[in-house]
């Protein structure tokens, strides 16, 4: 397994686009549009928010068939709760087989931005044109045409050798606020040439997800608009996985790298980050406790607080241990910090340990921070992704929707 | 039932004392003592947080046998995840009884401040005599020897008359960070000279914390420390309540209404706030949604950070409404924000309505906004109580341990 440069594009027979068609007032890319060459096994997860943005509806129903050929999406406006939102995001399908060979149901849409504006129709039909002639290797154009408040575009792709034929994943995706996954995340679509059934695609989506972007937090906020499509369309011409075999073994595990990669990103880059934090748990009897731990000191406003300070704070982290609603020996746990200024253990047997506050201030002030907590009592770990909170995250969800 | 003066020392036989005995560095009070006249029956409420400060696991032992006659508590330190900590807590209590009648285990002790730092005996034993001496008519020094990052005391008192005898609750509190209750909150400290057995005491106590502190959430994270003790000294001679009377239905009443007056006052001064969020939630099948949904929107950080911008983003309600694990029709819901400056409806059938900007604006620039969720769905209703999310928040738990 390799990384590789072209994002959506990398796999064989993608092409992308990303425009500014005037959705958004500040004259930034707000239109993206994913083609396959031909139909694609589909799959797709969604948000479980009870608030359901339009497009997932629509989407859902487009995916029945197992197979779709487009993604169109825009920014600056979620089309949720608004009374004609359906109507918008079948119009945003239908505007698409206009223009192309690709029947409405079979593309799939996503919108982000803010909740309960109408979106109208308008600036898209507008924009259409330009954006089937600008359909091409530009993967990064439909990757900053679907940021919101994001400060990059997040794409990635990986390559790996199934059945002798060299197969790719690529996806962009975007994430910043409102992100606190349940089932699915903020926007991510992804691409592949493989061979494989819409059944075991969505099999392996499902595994990927779990130790990935459900594990990311920013500010526990469930969005309304959680999406993650991927399209797979065969040109790879592997041997088609349509059991669970090695091959899939090998492609879920890929999709998984792909989506850590990703979710590191979509952390690092939450509304207002200043560095990215990630808390490894181990030593857990069973893998939801250690989960449920790491999730826990990840969305603790007040270690967030603490880390944003470069504050060595290890208290807070017992604290959101013990909130965590996980078995746990308080006695038995350890807790240190790692970034690339080294290492400090600063709880032992669930007490603070003496320790050099001027070298913990070092470690703490990098852009990357590992908080390790051994919980010494089995033999389950898991990972979780999050960012400290800032003034920056107060100031830019203080006046957003203005 | 009426609001009377003198906190913890308005029911009769009560004394309070609270002074700076070093623990905190910046010559602020940081030690408080509550003493009855007579043995009282006690109550007692505890975080459940797993990781639990030294001074609880000593105060449960303390309350086995249902009657105490004091509470010594300390600012400044928790008294939390160190090595010592269950001595330092005995030897408080210990150290009531080397200075006055009262035997140690029928001291009551809490401890706020940072977690995980040792707790030295020597400030509190050099301050005692002095405590000791100050012992008065001063809630007020005791109110604010328990305060950390609140910017003002928290008391607070009621009277009503019991079977012809004027009873009076009493009570300070402290609140401001770490504030999600689960079982008890923060810690509050009550007076009471009902002559009440100490079972239907700590029944009552259940009952009021319910929809008063178990409704508050400055910040999600749940503290090690949360404690709430009562203590009833009977002095108000009214009948001895020792069954589910009318009596005791009007006592638990009015102890509710004093716990909703002060979890309004810890509310309003969350860390960093500069408003009061009430958010009212009516029209719901069954209770326990109804509380879901109005402590899931107070809780959105979201949320919290447009009242902080005082802009009506309606559509962040409507998502945490979505994502609070209740059953609601969403195309029922109606959303109103409401202040001193008016009232103002801003979705109806879970759908945007059209409404002034400008009246909106000046709504939510009051101090106390009140946030109307009506489900129109059943009859059930809840209230929860929270603060906006402010650079000031950021500002004091980026550099709190310093």
């Amino acid at each position: 397994m390799k990384t590789v440069k072209g994002g959506v594009c990398a796999p064989k027979g993608f092409l992308a686009a990303g425009i500014d068609c005037g959705i958004r007032k500040n004259g930034k890319k707000d239109l993206a549009l994913i083609v396959s060459q031909k139909e694609a096994a589909a799959a797709g997860v969604f948000t479980k928010n009870l608030v359901k943005g339009a497009p997932i509806i629509v989407s859902q129903k487009h995916l029945k068939s197992g197979y779709a050929r487009a993604i169109i999406a825009n920014s600056g406006n979620a089309n949720t709760c608004n009374d004609n939102g359906l109507e918008i995001a079948e119009g945003m399908c239908e505007l698409v087989e206009r223009l192309t060979d690709i029947p409405s149901n079979n593309v799939l849409v996503a919108s982000t931005g803010v909740i309960g504006q109408k979106l109208s129709l308008a600036p898209i039909e507008n924009g259409m044109p330009d954006l089937i002639d600008s359909l091409g290797q530009n993967s990064d154009d439909a990757a900053t045409a679907i940021m919101t408040t994001d400060t990059y575009k997040k794409e990635a792709a990986v390559e790996m050798i199934l059945d002798g034929k060299t197969v790719r994943i690529g996806a962009i995706a975007k994430g910043s606020g409102m992100i606190h996954p349940d089932m699915a995340t903020m926007l991510v679509f992804v691409t592949t040439d493989a061979v494989i059934s819409p059944a075991l695609l969505q099999k392996a989506l499902l595994f990927a997800i779990e130790d990935s972007f459900h594990m990311i937090s920013i500010d526990r906020d469930t969005s309304t608009n959680d999406t993650v499509f991927v399209l797979a369309n065969g040109l790879a011409e592997n041997k088609p996985i349509i059991e669970e075999d090695a091959d899939f073994e090998l492609f879920k595990t890929a999709l998984l790298d792909l989506f850590l990669l990703l979710s590191r990103s979509i952390a690092k880059d939450g509304e207002g980050a200043s560095k990215l934090l990630e808390c490894q748990v181990t030593g857990a009897k069973i893998k939801s406790d250690a989960a449920k731990i790491a999730k826990s000191v990840i969305c603790s406003p007040l270690f967030k607080c603490a880390m944003f300070g470069a504050d060595a704070n290890w208290g807070r982290v017992l604290c959101a241990i013990g909130y965590a609603g996980a078995q746990v020996d308080i006695g038995k746990i350890e807790v240190s910090f790692q970034s690339s200024a080294g290492e400090i253990d600063v709880c032992k047997n669930g007490e603070g340990l003496e320790f050099s506050e001027e070298l913990a201030k070092s470690i703490l002030s990098q852009d990357e921070i590992i908080i390790k907590i051994a919980l010494n009592d089995g033999t389950e770990s898991a990972t979780a992704f999050g960012c400290d909170l800032s003034y920056d995250y107060v100031k830019i969800n203080g006046d957003y929707r203005s």
